[in-house]
C-alpha cells in the first residue's frame, strides 16, 4: 500500500465500495467535476483512477454518459475471515498514534480541548456535596440506568435541545464511546450493516470493525450527510442503524441544515432506520443548533452525549437517550457487561450541573470556541486554505491546502516543525482512502510559526 | 419449563452437554452414585432422568457397565441462530433479580459485603491528595493501560500473592466485569468453545452467551475443577481458554489445592490454555492462598483482580495482568472500546492503597470474614445443611438442605419470611440445570430469625 499512486489509491476506494454494495452494477460514479470537489483531486487523478477501474472490469465507460459499474457485490457474500482483534486493527494503530503527544509538539489534530479551557471547574471543590447525598450507596454498586439525580439533570438538559425525555429514557455510561459500543452490541451482529458518515469518528468504525459489521459509507456534506447516496444506498441494503452527528460534526465540524434533519427523519420512518446521534460536542455550541433527535423526540433515533470535554475525560460519563424500551435493554446490557457505572463519578456531574458555577464555565467554554473558531477561519483564509463548513463555533474545523493531495504528506510535513495534525484518511470507513483533509483543532491555529509554516 | 419434572430438567442438562460435545458417542455418563454425590438428587430421581434419555435414543444403558452416549454432537455444527442479545436474555433477568432488593428482607443470597464492613474507609478523606498529584491530567483521557502510580501499588500487591509482574503487564479496568469482558473480546469469536466451571459466576456466562461463545463446562470441586472431566473433554474439544477462579471462588467458596493448581498449569501448558483467574474476592483472602496465577508466573494466565469488594463498587475499579503482549492488546481494545478508564477513580484507589489506614481496613474486613464464617458453619452444622467447603474466611458459603431438591422450592419458601437466596440453578452454565445448592453470605446469615425458618 505504501508505494501506490494517488490514483490507484483512490480507485481502491470505489472497488471497496462495489465490494461492500455500496454501488451496485449499473450504477454511475460520480463525475469527474464531483470527484474532484469532493475528494479533492486533480482531474488527472480521477481520470487515471476510473482508467484503473475499466481495466480491473469493475466499470464500463459509457460515451458521454459517464462510467457505470459493471461487477456486482461478489466478496460481500463471503464470511467475515480475520478475528474481531485483527478488523480493528488499524483503528487500534490509528487511536494509539492519536494518544501520542510528543513533548514540544503542538497538539493541532487533537479532538480535546486545551486543559486550561476546563480547568476553571474546580472539581476538589465539590467533593463534600458527593459524599453528603447518601454516604452508604457510595460503596454499592449503582443502579441499573445510572445515578437518579444525574438523570434527572439530563432530562432538564435534554429539555433545552427541546428533546422531552423521562429520567426511565435515559441510562448512564462511562462516556460517548462506551455508550456507542452498547449500542452496537445490541442492535449489530457480526455481518450485519450499517451505515456511517464518511469522514466520521474513526473510534466508532473501529468498534464496527471489531463487532464484524460493514459499514455502508455516506458521504458528509456542510448541510448533513449526502440524502441521494443514503436513497441509492437504501435500495439494496436494509441497515438497522445510522450512526450520525447533527451538531459540530466530527471531523468536518459540519451542522445539519433543518430541511436534511427533517428528511433524514423521513427516511428513517420509512425505512426502519435507527439514527444513533452523537452529540459530543453538544456544550460548544448554542442550545438552539438542530438535532434530529429533538424532530423526532427520540422515537426513532438514539441520542449519545458526553462530559468529557466540558467538565472532565477522567470522569468518564456520558450517557443515551432513547425510547423507554429500548434504554431499558441497554441498560440491561451494561448490567450483563459492566455490573454498572460509577456512582461516584455520576454524582461528581450530577452535583456539577446543578452549580450555578457551570452555567458560567459554559458561557466562558462557549466564548473561548467561539473567538477560537473566528480566528481560526481568518488565519485559513489568509493562507488560502479550502474550509469544509464555517460554523461560528467549533472545537476544530476540517480544512484543505490546495499543493496537498495526501493530507499525510502535509503531516510529514509539518512534524519536524513542532505540529501535529489529523490527516483526514484517518477518518475514513474505507480504509485505502487518500483524503487531502485535516481535522485542526482551532485552539491551537491561532500560532504566528503556524502560519509561518503553512504559508512555506 | 415450568411444569417439568426433576427427572426431565435433570436429563435435559444431560441432552445439553451431549449436544455441545460436552459428552461424545461412547462417553459413559457418571454413574448413580456419581450423580446423587454431584448433583444432589435421589437415586429415582437420576435413575428416571437416565431412561428419560434412553426413550429419547441419546443414551443407551449396557448391562452391568452403566449408562453411555449414542448420539452425536449433531446440532453443535449447526450455526448459532438467536441474535446476541438474545442469547444473553436469561442472565440478563438473573442478574436484575439479584439487584432488586426487597425492603426490609435480609439479602442473604448477595456477593457483596453490608457496607458497614466497607464504610471505615472514608472516601471523602483523601480527595485533596487525589487533585495534588497532577491537576491537569484530572482532566483528560487517562493512559491506555491506566494511572501508572496505580500499576505500581498493583505490582506490590500481586508480589504479595508471590506474582512477579512490571507495571507494563498490568491494565486497569472499570471492574473485574469489565475486565472479563475485555478478555472475551480479545480472544473469542462467535462459534469458539471456551471452559468454565460448574457451578460458576453467572454474569460470565452471559457475557459468554452474548460473544456467541459455546461453554462446556467443568464440575467445580471442593479442591479446584474437576481434572479428570477437564481432560475428558479436552480430547475432542480445542478451547482457547477457561475461566476459574482459584481463591474463593464464586458461588462454593472453595480455595484450589496446590496439587491441583500444578496439574492445572501443566495441562495448559500441553493444550495452550489460557487460564482466566478472577480473583475478586482476593482481600478477603490471606495472600498466601494458592493461585494458578502465581505456579505459572502470568506466562498461561490472566489474573483478573478488583476493589469493589474490598473498597467501593461505586468507584468501579479493577485491572488484569498477564503476559507483556497480552496486555498490550487488552490495553489496545480497552482504549478502542472505552477511550480509557476513570483517571479519577484510579487515582483515588492508588491514594487508598498508599495509606497506611487501607492495611488496618482490610486486616479488620478479613477479621469479619472470619468471624462470620465460623459463625455461619456453626449455624449450618446446627441445622443439618451441607456444606460444599468449609473455608476460614469468605464472604459466602455454598450449602444444602436436604429435604430440597431444588434450592428455588427453599427460594418460595423463605421469601414471605424475609429472606432472599441465591438458588444453585442461576450458577449453572447449563439452562435447564436444576440445583439443590444455595450461595449464603456470610454476614447475613448469623440471624435467630433465618435459623427458626431453615430449622423448619
Amino acid at each position: 500500500m505504501a508505494h501506490q499512486t494517488l490514483a490507484q489509491r483512490f480507485s481502491a476506494t470505489f472497488v471497496e465500495q462495489i465490494v461492500n454494495g455500496t454501488y451496485r452494477i449499473g450504477d454511475r460514479l460520480p463525475s469527474l467535476r464531483e470527484c474532484m470537489r469532493l475528494h479533492g483531486y486533480s482531474k488527472n487523478t480521477v481520470i487515471n483512477a476510473y482508467e484503473l477501474l475499466t481495466t480491473q472490469g469493475y466499470v464500463e465507460a459509457r460515451h458521454g454518459q459517464g462510467f457505470f459499474v459493471k461487477t456486482g457485490t461478489a466478496k460481500s457474500a463471503e464470511p467475515e475471515d480475520p478475528p474481531p482483534y485483527a478488523r480493528a486493527m488499524d483503528t487500534i494503530w490509528l487511536m494509539r498514534q492519536q494518544f501520542v503527544r510528543e513533548p514540544g509538539h503542538s497538539p493541532l489534530g487533537e479532538g480535546f480541548p486545551p486543559v486550561e479551557w476546563l480547568m476553571d471547574m474546580r472539581l476538589d471543590r465539590f467533593t463534600r456535596q458527593i459524599m453528603r447525598t447518601g454516604v452508604t450507596t457510595l460503596f454499592r454498586y449503582g443502579n441499573r440506568l445510572g445515578n437518579p439525580g444525574l438523570r434527572q439533570h439530563l432530562v432538564q438538559k435534554l429539555a433545552g435541545y427541546t428533546i422531552a425525555a423521562t429520567p426511565r429514557q435515559i441510562v448512564t455510561t462511562h462516556g460517548a464511546n462506551h455508550a456507542l459500543d452498547l449500542i452496537i452490541r445490541r442492535f449489530v451482529a457480526p455481518g450485519d450493516c450499517v451505515l456511517v458518515e464518511n469522514p466520521g469518528y474513526y473510534p466508532l468504525f473501529g468498534k464496527l470493525q471489531l463487532q464484524g459489521a460493514r459499514m455502508l459509507a455516506v458521504p458528509r456534506l456542510a448541510d448533513g450527510p449526502d440524502i441521494d447516496v443514503l436513497r441509492h444506498v437504501l435500495k439494496t441494503q436494509r441497515p438497522k442503524l445510522f450512526f450520525i452527528q447533527s451538531v459540530g460534526h466530527n471531523p468536518t465540524a459540519s451542522d445539519i441544515s433543518p430541511s436534511k434533519a427533517h428528511q433524514l427523519v423521513q427516511i428513517a420512518e420509512e425505512h426502519q432506520l435507527i439514527l444513533v446521534d452523537d452529540d459530543a460536542l453538544a456544550d460548544y455550541k448554542p442550545t438552539s443548533a438542530i438535532r434530529v433527535s429533538a424532530l423526532d423526540q427520540l422515537k426513532r433515533t438514539l441520542y449519545v452525549g458526553s462530559f468529557s470535554k466540558s467538565i472532565s475525560a477522567a470522569l468518564r460519563v456520558g450517557f443515551i437517550a432513547g425510547n423507554k424500551e429500548v434504554i431499558d435493554e441497554l441498560g440491561d446490557l451494561k448490567m450483563l457487561l459492566h455490573t454498572s457505572s460509577s456512582e461516584f463519578c455520576e454524582r461528581a456531574v450530577d452535583v456539577i450541573l446543578g452549580e450555578g458555577h457551570f452555567l458560567r464555565h459554559l458561557m466562558r467554554l462557549q466564548e473561548r470556541a467561539r473567538t477560537a473558531t473566528a480566528q481560526s477561519l481568518q488565519l485559513l483564509d489568509d493562507i488560502g486554505a479550502e474550509v469544509f463548513a464555517r460554523p461560528e463555533q467549533s472545537l476544530y474545523l476540517w480544512a484543505r491546502f490546495p499543493s496537498f493531495d495526501d493530507a499525510r504528506e502535509l503531516t510529514r510535513k509539518l512534524l519536524p516543525k513542532g505540529f501535529m495534525i489529523a490527516p483526514g484518511h484517518i477518518f475514513s470507513p474505507v480504509q485505502s482512502d487518500v483524503n487531502p483533509w485535516t481535522r485542526l483543532n482551532v485552539a491551537y491555529l491561532n500560532n504566528p510559526l503556524l502560519k509561518a509554516a503553512l504559508s512555506r
